[in-house]
């Protein structure tokens, strides 16, 4: 499975639950990381690592659940506001991760090491060791980091450009390309086709592994009723001219994915996403509760059996 | 004023409570500094910096008062044990020294900004920009470094030698020399001899700066009654060949001092301390309560008067 972060991460649990952990390799992108105090924080993979290790909150898309902010209150006397919310327990992930990178250990290294320590069993691989950082411009504030749109301005904005600096140095890891390679089958999960799909689908090779697997590639919308399952996708769909639909997700998807699972609301839309060469699957989208993820994650699992 | 941990803050309270802080500068001890989950953790100048900003506990040698320790918990999850302690609150300090100093400032630098950032009015100076650190060798389990003898062993072993790795390349700074050359008055507290002052006194010219002003150095008895103000002196003053007594302390610091303030409980050394050519006043040493430092202070703050 490909990772974004919470839309990622709610259909992940479903097929964790499900699947023996070690058939299961995640591949999570990592061009949302950025540092804050000096700390190299990866939204995407402590999301993945929280949500498997059952340590995520139930409703917030962020870090730990119960955690407390007392460290960060104290960072405010010596940085002023924080607009990023790093909770006490949360800290430690990062400090871990920073320092192990300082001692010359890879991410890959890295994020091993923390699936273990907190209990995770299947394989979490960040796409790439190397520094890969998704920038957008808005039209209204200009080039903005993604973390700093997303959070810092709450993707008010609406997105006109997305650029990966650093993509075309990073490659994707051996272990990347070989679980890619080995993969019986790859879902892509509800998540940003754009900013969290979108810098794995860029880095050298993928797009052109995911293509010739296509047939055994499921996507699942990330638009359901015209809606984000989560995050800013409309702002992005709308401003980079794509229609603000499940049908306009699959497009972006067509090349790389043959199955397409949308929401029922969305049925009328099947129709065109089969001329577009697809497989459309038509089922419950919304994963609000644990149930539900396995719900889809069952469905999903009936179209990998011979 | 020269300072280590927690004796120079007892002592340092009561001065800052009854001078013009912009009078008052202390130079800190940075020979303990060590290095904790890839952190740059300064004890001497934290302890300093939250005793005068109020923050440290009445009772536990470091750290902040009714600080958390969530952090260090989930960071135990990744490193296992720990065995030094550091608090949700306490641990932003040294994000913040270790992210500005990994962005080019110098301790000094930094240390001034979190003076500031934590409301002390005086200065606080650590003693060099570079890297000097304490090693003692016990008799029972070979070289350490401080830390590691003080906190994990818990200053069990007998010290039988000490060293300052990087003391040859140090160099006070020139604020430090500054101050000291313009000083009227000196004051040591009942700090360490060895590993709290020695290590600012082992700085090139440091010494001779002390002894050209020495009757203007006021020096406090770090032993009462035959046993330490705080920490493990007692193990290395003996292990070192000296006797563990105020007379024993104000022999080391002879050279530097021309004042020797000790306790009550201890007055019957007071003539064989002026045979060293030292002006003993006998007072109350042990500083167990705001009220002590204060008065202490006072008694001190007496013999500048002209």
């Amino acid at each position: 499975m490909l990772a974004g972060g919470v839309g990622a991460a709610r259909l992940l649990r479903g097929l964790y639950a499900l699947v023996d952990p070690n058939a299961l390799t995640v591949i999570v992108n990592t061009a949302d990381d950025d540092e804050f105090y000096g700390l190299h924080v990866s939204p995407d993979v402590d999301t993945v690592l929280y949500s498997l290790a059952g340590l995520a909150p139930v409703k917030r898309g962020w870090g730990i659940a119960h955690d407390s902010f007392h460290c960060l209150s104290a960072l405010e006397k010596y940085y002023g506001p924080a607009w990023f919310q790093l909770g006490d327990r949360d800290l430690a992930t990062h400090l871990f991760r920073t320092d192990a990178l300082r001692r010359g250990r890879t991410l890959t290294e890295v994020t091993h090491a923390q699936a273990r320590a907190l209990g995770v069993r299947c394989r979490v691989l960040p796409m790439s060791n190397e520094r890969v950082r998704t920038f957008v411009r808005t039209r209204e504030a200009g080039w903005l980091p993604f973390q700093r749109y997303l959070v810092h301005h709450s993707a008010t904005e609406t997105v006109v450009n997305i650029r990966f600096r650093g993509i075309r140095r990073a490659r994707p890891t051996q272990a990347v390309v070989r679980a890619l390679q080995n993969a019986d089958w790859i879902f892509l999960p509800p998540s940003n086709p754009f900013v969290s799909l979108g810098p794995i689908f860029a880095l050298p090779g993928i797009r052109a592994l995911l293509a010739g697997k296509r047939r055994r590639v499921i996507a699942v919308s990330p638009i359901v009723a015209g809606e984000p399952v989560k995050g800013p996708l409309h702002k992005m769909l709308s401003g980079l001219g794509h229609e603000v639909s499940a049908y306009g997700a699959a497009k972006l998807l067509r090349p790389v994915a043959h199955f397409f699972a949308l929401d029922r609301r969305d049925a009328s839309e099947a129709p065109r996403i089969e001329r577009l060469g697809m497989q459309p699957i038509v089922t419950e989208i919304l994963l609000h509760s644990a149930e539900r993820s396995r719900n889809l994650a069952a469905t999903l699992l009936e179209l990998t059996r011979p």
